[in-house]
C-alpha cells in the first residue's frame, strides 16, 4: 500500500491504548501512530497471515511455479482533485505502481474502482481518466479491470479511486523492510514535502500563490535502474508517503529491529516548501511525498546506486542521508544542522487529512 | 467485476447519446444502459486494450510461464451496511470472489481498501471486518494487502470497501461471455431477486417486516463442482448482480452475438420476493442477486452440470431456464407463463441505487 497503516504490526506486539475507541476520527488517517494502532487492533486480529505480517508496501505471494507476485491496493481520497503537479488520477496510478515496484517487482497490471458522487461534472471525470491513462502509459502498466459505483450527493466528495496493482518479482530480488542491516547506507531520491505542501497550496491554506509542485510520479524505471546497479544488495525500498520520511524510517527501524541515524543537512528540501512548512508549523520530515524513495543499500554499492538513481528523471537530486546502526534498536535519530542529536518519532497526530 | 458496466463494449461499437452528459446522476449506477453508455464513452477510449475489450467479469492475463491469472475489482457502497442475510463486508468478499471464479479461476488472494467516514462507530467497523474474515475463510481466499483512508463527516456514508481478487485459471478452462453457442443450455443456480429485495426491506421501503434474505454467498465451490462435471463444455458463467438476470443475459447475447430464449415458468422466484416486487413495481428479472450464477453449457452435459450444482449448498434450487439460439442475434426473448413471447431488454433506468 501507499501507506503502511494496515500492515505494520508493532502495535500488535506492544499494544497501545486504542485512542478514541468509540468512533473513527480524522487523526486515524494520519499514517502515524493512531493509524497503526487502529489497524493493529481491528485488522490484524482478523486477517493475520504471513503475507500481511511481513508489513511491506505490497503483499508478496508465490505461485506453484515459484514465480512471485507483488500485490498492493490503495484508495485515493485526495482533496482537491487537482493540484499543482498532479491530480487524483495520476496519484492513483503512481501510488500503486510505486508500492508494487518497491518490492522489487515489475508492475504489470492495474485495476481501477471509482466511487462517483451524484452531480460530479462528466468533464471532471474525463480529465481524471485522461490523467490516469497518461500515467499508466508512462509507467508501462495495463489497466485490466475496472468498476464504477455511484452514490448520492453528499455521500462522497466528487470522486474516490481505488487502484490495485500486480507485479512480477524477478528471481533473487527480495527487498523488504526487515532487511535493513548495520552499516547499510540510506539514500533519499530527492526533496521532501513537495506533495503535501502542493496540496495545501491548492487548498488555499498558504494565503498566497506558491511555486510548489507535487512530485507525484511513477518510480518503477528508477527502481529498475537501482536494482540493475546493486541487485539484492538493495535491502529495503519504500516510498515515504502519508506520514512522511520520518514515519517511513520509523517503520523500517521497527520492522528490522535496527537503529537509524540521518543527517539533517543532507536531506534536500526546496526553499518554497521549507518556507511554507515554517509558516504553517509543519516539519517537512512528516509531510507526504508521492515521487520519492528511501533506498537502503549495502555500503559497498551505495555510491554506484546513488549514481544510477541520479541518472534518472525523478532522481536527479538524490542524496545519501544516513545509515543504519549507531542508534538504539527500532529508533530513528537525526544529527541536526546545529550538531545536536534528536529523536525522530513516528507521526503522532493528524497534520494533513486527505493528502492522498 | 461484479457489474459489467466497465467492460461491456457494445456502446463503443454503436454509440448511443450520452444521456445527462454534463453531470453524473444516480441512474448511471443502474448497471443497465446508462452505465454501459457512460463507460463506453469515458473509459473505453482511454483504456482500451484486449483484456478489457473481452468484456468479462475479470481481466485475464498470462504470465511468461503460460499460467493465466484472473483479476477483478469491485467497490462496495451498499446501504444500509447491514441487511438480512448479509452486510457490506460479506458482500465485498463474495462479490469479488465470484467475479474471479466465473472466469474458471480458483480465487486465491484478495485485497481490501476501506474508505471510512469520520464518526463511524469502531464497533460497526469491527463487525464488518469480522464478517469479511468469515466470508474469506468460507471462500478459502487470503487477504494479502489492505488500505485505510479517512474522510470527513458527510464525505462518505459510514464506510465503503473496495476488494480486488486474484485467481489462477487451470489449463484448458476458458469460460467467457463470447463463447455462448447455438443449442447451449442456460442454467440458473437458484431464485432471483433475493439480494435486491432484502436491501429494500432493510431500508424500510416495504412498510412491513418480511422474511426476505439476501443470497450473498461465495460461489467458488459450486463453480468448481460445475467445472468438475463439465470442464470446458461450460462456455459461459456469470453472476447476475446489478441489473439482474435480464441485464446479464443481454450482456452475454451481445458479447457472443447469439440470441437467447428463456422460459418464465422455469425461473425460480421466492413468494415473498415476488410479492415485494409486485408491491413496489419491480420486475424480479432486473433485481440484483449476489449468490446466483448463470451457467451456459453444451447441451450433452447440461443435466450432469445441473445435478452437480444442485448437490451444492448454494445451488439446491438450480433450474434449466432456457437455451441459446432461436432468437435474433444479440437479443433475449422470454416465453411468458401465458404462452406469449416478450423481448427482455437490458435495464434502462435506475431502479435500486447502492444495492452493492
Amino acid at each position: 500500500m501507499n501507506e503502511h497503516t494496515e500492515i505494520n504490526f508493532e502495535g500488535a506486539a506492544c499494544p497501545l491504548p486504542l485512542q478514541h475507541t468509540a468512533r473513527i476520527v480524522m487523526a486515524h488517517g494520519s499514517g502515524g501512530k493512531m493509524s497503526h494502532d487502529l489497524v493493529a487492533r481491528l485488522f490484524v486480529p482478523a486477517f493475520d497471515n504471513p503475507v500481511l505480517r511481513a508489513g511491506d508496501d505490497a503483499g508478496v505471494v508465490e505461485l506453484a511455479s515459484g514465480k512471485r507476485l507483488a500485490v498492493s491496493t490503495d484508495s485515493h481520497v485526495v482533496w482537491p482533485l487537482f493540484f499543482p503537479g498532479g491530480d487524483i488520477g495520476r496519484l492513483a496510478i503512481c501510488g500503486t505502481v510505486n508500492d508494487v515496484a518497491v518490492m522489487g517487482a515489475e508492475p504489470k497490471w492495474i485495476t481501477a474502482g471509482f466511487i462517483l458522487e451524484e452531480g460530479l461534472e462528466v468533464e471532471t471525470l474525463q480529465r481524471v481518466i485522461a490523467s490516469m491513462h497518461a500515467a499508466a502509459v508512462e509507467a508501462g502498466v495495463e489497466l485490466i479491470a475496472g468498476d464504477t459505483k455511484f452514490v448520492q450527493r453528499g455521500k462522497a466528495d466528487g470522486l474516490y479511486i481505488n487502484t490495485t496493482g500486480v507485479g512480477i518479482i524477478p528471481l533473487g530480488i527480495t527487498p523488504n523492510g526487515s532487511r535493513a542491516e548495520e552499516g547499510d547506507i540510506i539514500l533519499l531520491t530527492g526533496t521532501i514535502g513537495d506533495h503535501g505542501m502542493a496540496v495545501v497550496s491548492a487548498r488555499g491554506d498558504l494565503g498566497f500563490t506558491s511555486s510548489i509542485c507535487s512530485d507525484t510520479a511513477p518510480l518503477n524505471q528508477m527502481i529498475r535502474s537501482a536494482l540493475d546497479a546493486a541487485g539484492d544488495a538493495i535491502h529495503v525500498m519504500r516510498d515515504p508517503t502519508r506520514g512522511g520520511l520520518a514515519t517511513t524510517l520509523n517503520e523500517i527501524a521497527r520492522q528490522s529491529g535496527k537503529g537509524i541515524v540521518i543527517q539533517e543537512k543532507a536531506i534536500p528540501v526546496k526553499s518554497p516548501v521549507r518556507a511554507a512548512c515554517e509558516m504553517l508549523g509543519f516539519d517537512p520530515l512528516y509531510v507526504a511525498n508521492e515521487g520519492k524513495l528511501v533506498i537502503i543499500v549495502r555500503p559497498d554499492l551505495a555510491a554506484r546506486t546513488l549514481a544510477a538513481v541520479r541518472a534518472c528523471r525523478y532522481g536527479e537530486e538524490a542524496e545519501m542521508i544516513g545509515e543504519v546502526g549507531n542508534a538504539p534498536a527500532g529508533m530513528v535519530l537525526m544529527k541536526t544542522i546545529f550538531g545536536s542529536t534528536r529523536v525522530v518519532d513516528m507521526l503522532a497526530g493528524e497534520i494533513l487529512p486527505r493528502i492522498c
